[in-house]
């Protein structure tokens, strides 16, 4: 059987394979039930559900998304759901009936949710994008995306729903923390060490996974930053801003891609004909497989409605170059009808289960399509991914303010009372998409501080203070005892994306947990919870504003998913560290520069604005956008690629050369870079250009590199980096890519708003 | 000479003067100085300046902006501006000068503002044109249309800037009081009677001057409702939306048209070739003059950035399809050179004078270029005028609550506590784009609920209460104790767009008019004025919270230009009338209403938010905008079409027939309107249409007709309408026009969320 010899070029077994199928098996490759559903968890053992047995008599089942997932969503909780080990052998128990059951063995495709680790119990738990986009460290975020591999691939996950490359224009939206910020270059570079990171040098090895990126594309534009909503937006900026970082992974390998929700003036991205077939498999290549989000179909039927009914919407898809439906059966049955009624042509149906074998086959599916359950187990949740996931938290928290050098605090006196909602809640610290973990797998603030001070429990005080959300004060005279007591407070405020993980609440009043069963959700984040304010839920304020009073030093620590815009804190706090969501390690990292054992090398990926009203307020606007509003300018409280340290960078003698070059050629552009402190230090050294006159409008400055170094006390280092064409280009008049000539300024520094600059020309080629 | 003989066709009389004009005569068309620096005003006389008589000398003006503005900007004020009778003898004057002093002896084209009255001294100052809108009365506007272009040809002035066509997508703009609302429709309808209005039945009257069309286009949906930002928009919404009125009024003859300020997708509108030539000169075949806004050329070398320099931005403003730059000279410089240099055809000049040319011959300039003072003194600001605008504002206010039925106030009893900073400040009442008045002219709030109980004067109270801005409460003991000796309260709240009138502020304490010189600028609305809260501006809120306190009758009047989003007021007010900003005679008509003598039949064009966080809230989004947000729902507190009446409107068997049509059929749509209440009223009968499902996305309703009645008590009407392919039409796919066939649903009723529905089949051709 040529489609089952591995020495066979892949075109060629997969058209033999192809060849010998029924409609039914064709239509069967192209659904995606809900992998936790296709079995029961019953004492330890796995039973294939009767469904499912069924799908693989009808025709068999081309992929299943979430066999792992455990969320309140899938119903599976920590007690119900599996371990590594067990993870494995279910995925391979599925497996092997799939195989084994099927006139031709195909095997399935696995799909799981990896954001920022893979979304199954006991799986490490990363920062999550917005915090991995912090860190500038591209090498890193590959380093932690092997990981995500290695982890996902031995539980039998074989394509994963990452990464993630939405640029973000609206922070009001639920799901800015999986995105990794507002800027299209930098996404691109995560976009490329994902693909890299995920698919590794051959995506047939068993520590790779296929990536899929989604959303494509807009979904970040969202009108009112209400996801999924639709996006206003023409097709030059779509070509230069968002497509962008999907060109630029699709370029690295990509193996598959998911359309958005959202609509593109008018039209949805699902049946987006000129993006997928024209952009994506025309102009770009792109040779892998197109899934749909979740329920996307449906949608076209009901919420956008271009199709009459679901029929009608899945020939659409399908038309339009979607290859397979996620977590849906409907789609097979429909093209199955659409097909036999003539309304179809199978060619259709053909060529997208070419795709779906294809990526089976350079998956390695067919050779391996079973997980090693001795290797799950020792490599998920490792100590070692633990320590990436405590370094990679340390680099992606922002240091946003440090009056008077109140941190890094002593471990050797005083006391400190760490307050706040967030400073003992492990499960706030995970961000969406992520299944329930292990308490003690996760390390607070409060848990971190009491590491660093081990050998002096007494010096650590804690009370909760208030809930995430809700009105409650009860936990406000604990919060100000313990503030009275202390010699410093940090208060751990922030966000929630944690859906009910079962884990019970706290008790404002002692502050111990209540394990109670179901906790009143304090979720005020993530995905479809989108907000109209970007201040702090609940109390919070308030409870600062009581402790501020007691004088003491304070510092501030937030934990939550999209930016927070509290001016009084920003005046009045002595300290502020943006952590984002850092995951299982978060307490460690944050802890590590509270002490100083770590200096702060994060840096932002979206600025921070001072009120809603001033939405958007990303760094790289035209610039014609207006300058102000009546109450306050228009520009962010803390401005894109901001960041402090411990110590000070001082940046002189930036140089570019040749000054003058063709469109098509390039220049070195030097600067040197000092740690003029006394602390070894990391800086971030952004390079921006500037288009001093251009045939259509450009921003006033854009990202086109970056490079994170470290450097100690009294160091100097020149930093170069290459300028041509790829950094110069804008997408012109006519839709193409262009270098125009004219005048150009290279700016070099610390923060968008802080850089040497010096001028380029381009002369007429 | 063939260009004077007016018996000859327009074309010939252009040509024929134009192959008698030297480079210099050319461009000097294409030129418009500021009118109010052409001449001093000296103890009543007029003296011509060196600078214009140089112009003269030179090669001529084209046109001048605003001989007779008066505001902060020109620095002409209400004391050394011109009277009516002095305005036309001064246009006169400059107009005689320039025929007499030039080889040739063309005329000059006196451009002036003209929004809601001629912006100049002593002409009848109407209702802002969201007022305008909220009357949904076309034929009213006309009408007024008809008054202001009489009043403005009186003095001399013969093309005015306006209407502004613009669909506000975000009240954060603070132009949104210049436009007639967020809907294409209507404003299309608006735009219909507005040319028709102005120009009337020929230009050549002396009763009619030519209308200009701003902005093109896009202007309302800026990034972020700041003033002339970039604008994100995909070529369908342009074409469906934003386009829609200004087809409409090419299509009624509009004889210019100004580009808008703001790029769209990275190009800005004024030298847009696409939007100008493509489909303005192109599809649309308008054979009129096109003038930029006020330095946008400028705009384009700094600030948009797409031209090296001045001349550059010129020649491309030129080729782009520019005539003549709006207020500057610079423009004819600029091409004088280029054509002397060879960087511009001289072919490219003459075209745009060509229409420059043609438009003053079909303006009459060239047999009648003087204007009548005995005339202007009679027509311009006449008490017919009055008249008009009083039951204009009328028909614009909005009843957005009437608890109980606390409105109308009886006149014969009880005392009346007037209270507010826009309770006596006529020059508030005035908006944007006004020149000062005379204080006499204008009548309050005060003034018009005195004028009611004229018999009873000891029954009315008055305390300002606050400023508009600022922070100061010293007001709020006054007010605090006229509301305790009063029955009912009636508070005047909102905002203002009033530039430095010069006319003193208010004092607090006393309620008495400070006239000392320049007032502390109110101003938190109007051009440049954009908010990033639509809460009201300094304490307003603390006075009515104050005032509640005492538990009187609340009645709120809104006196302002763009939506309040104030939800306490909304909760705790009896009844609340948004007046928008209701011109001279705002406090007549107010009054009016507050007492029952015009029952209230104003309905917003505007959704009103609940939170500046909500935005954008236009009622015709697309279906997949998303439902709510964390801490809201994502609807307005008072949705598009809304306003009360005094009376209720019961609607009643809807029919559509035939029940299916053809894609270019119609259909008759009929509905029974009883007035079930025991008062006259006058209703806004909408009619929605709903495309059910369609091959690009669609808004789930989108008006398509609309007819204000006036019913008897218990009268009932048959409402017809006739839906049609106009009406059903969408831009498709390839960015034409099509009805598609399937089904449709027709909804009619008093607003977008209350109305009866029948079903409407479009079958196949």
């Amino acid at each position: 059987m040529i489609y089952k010899d591995k020495t066979k070029p892949i075109r060629e077994r997969a058209e033999h394979l192809l060849s010998l199928m029924t409609l039914e098996e064709k239509v069967g490759q192209l659904i995606q039930p809900f992998g936790w559903q296709t079995y029961e968890h019953i004492d330890g053992k796995i039973e294939l559900s009767e469904s499912f047995k069924q799908q693989v008599a009808d025709g068999g089942v081309g992929s299943l998304y979430g066999v792992l997932r455990a969320d309140p969503w899938t119903g599976v909780t920590l007690e119900s759901g599996l371990s590594p080990r067990q993870g494995a052998e279910a995925v391979n128990e599925i497996q092997r009936y799939a195989i084994e059951h099927s006139r031709l063995g195909i095997p399935i495709l696995i799909g799981e949710e990896c954001s920022h680790g893979h979304m199954a119990i006991g799986a490490t738990v990363f920062p999550v994008p917005l915090s991995l986009g912090s860190t500038w460290n591209v090498d890193l975020y590959r380093e932690m995306c092997r990981a995500v591999a290695l982890e996902t691939r031995s539980q039998g996950g074989a394509v994963t729903y990452s990464p993630v490359l939405d640029v973000v224009r609206d922070p009001r939206w639920g799901r800015t923390e999986e995105c990794f910020g507002e800027d299209a270059y930098l996404i691109g570079e995560m976009a490329v060490a994902s693909v890299e990171g995920l698919q590794g040098s051959s995506m047939d090895s068993e520590d790779s996974v296929a990536a899929t990126l989604k959303h494509f594309v807009g979904y970040g534009s969202s009108e009112g930053g209400r996801n999924a909503g639709p996006v206003h937006m023409g097709r030059r900026e779509l070509l230069e801003v968002d497509l962008l970082p999907f060109r630029k992974a699709v370029e690295a390998g990509a193996a598959s891609i998911m359309p958005a929700y959202n609509e593109i003036d008018g039209v949805p991205c699902t049946t987006n004909t000129d993006l997928l077939d024209g952009v994506l498999r025309g102009e770009w290549g792109f040779d892998g497989m197109v899934i749909t989000d979740c329920g996307a179909i449906d949608m076209l039927a009901s919420g956008h409605d271009v199709a009459g009914d679901g029929r009608d919407a899945a020939v659409q898809a399908i038309e339009a170059g979607i290859d397979m439906e996620m977590s849906g059966e409907m789609f097979g049955k429909h093209l199955l009808e659409a097909v036999r009624s003539g309304q179809l042509d199978q060619a259709v149906v053909d060529q997208a289960v070419r795709r779906v074998l294809t990526l089976k086959f350079r998956l390695g599916l067919f050779e391996s399509p079973y997980a090693d359950p001795d290797k799950a187990e020792r490599v998920i949740g490792s100590a070692e991914h633990a320590q990436l996931a405590r370094k990679i938290a340390g680099e992606g928290i922002v240091l946003l303010k440090n009056e008077g050098g109140v941190l890094p605090l002593s471990k050797s006196a005083g006391t400190i009372a760490v307050i706040g909602p967030n400073a003992d809640a492990g499960y706030n610290q995970l961000g969406d998409y992520t299944s329930p973990q292990p308490k003690s797998k996760v390390t607070t603030v409060l848990g971190g501080v009491r590491g660093k001070l081990a050998a002096a429990p007494e010096r650590v005080l804690y009370a909760p203070g208030c809930r995430i959300k809700g009105e409650s004060k009860e936990g406000f005279e604990l919060a100000l005892s313990c503030a009275e007591q202390a010699d410093t407070v940090v208060m751990v405020l922030g966000g929630s994306s944690a859906r009910d993980f079962g884990e019970g609440s706290i008790d404002l009043k002692t502050g111990a947990s209540k394990v109670t069963g179901n906790a009143e959700s304090d979720m005020d984040c993530g995905e479809g919870i989108d907000r109209l304010s970007l201040k702090l839920s609940g109390v919070q304020l308030e409870l600062i504003q009581e402790i501020h009073k007691l004088g003491k030093p304070l510092i501030v620590v937030y934990i939550n998913g999209r930016p927070i815009a509290e001016p009084w804190i920003d005046e009045h706090a002595d300290a502020i560290l943006e952590a984002w969501y850092p995951g299982q390690e978060g307490g460690h990292a944050i802890a590590d520069i509270l002490f100083g054992d770590v200096n702060p090398s994060g840096r932002l990926t979206i600025s921070i604005p001072k009120h809603v009203g001033q939405l958007p307020v990303y760094y790289n606007g035209k610039r014609s956008r207006g300058k102000r509003y009546l109450e306050a300018d228009s520009q962010p409280r803390y401005p894109f690629g901001y960041g402090l340290s411990y110590t000070q960078f001082k940046y002189a003698n930036l140089s570019v050369g040749p000054e003058t070059i063709l469109p098509n050629g390039s220049v070195n552009v030097a600067v040197e870079v000092t740690n003029a402190g006394e602390r070894s230090g990391t800086e971030v050294v952004q390079l921006y250009v500037t288009d001093v006159a251009s045939v259509v409008t450009r921003p006033a400055k854009e990202l086109k590199g970056f490079r994170k170094i470290e450097l100690a006390p009294g160091e100097t280092r020149l930093v170069e980096f290459t300028v041509g064409a790829e950094e110069l280009q804008y997408i012109g008049q006519d839709y193409k890519p262009v270098v125009e000539p004219g005048e150009f300024v290279i700016h070099v520094g610390s923060h968008v708003n802080e850089t040497l600059s010096a001028k380029l020309i381009v002369r007429e080629g």
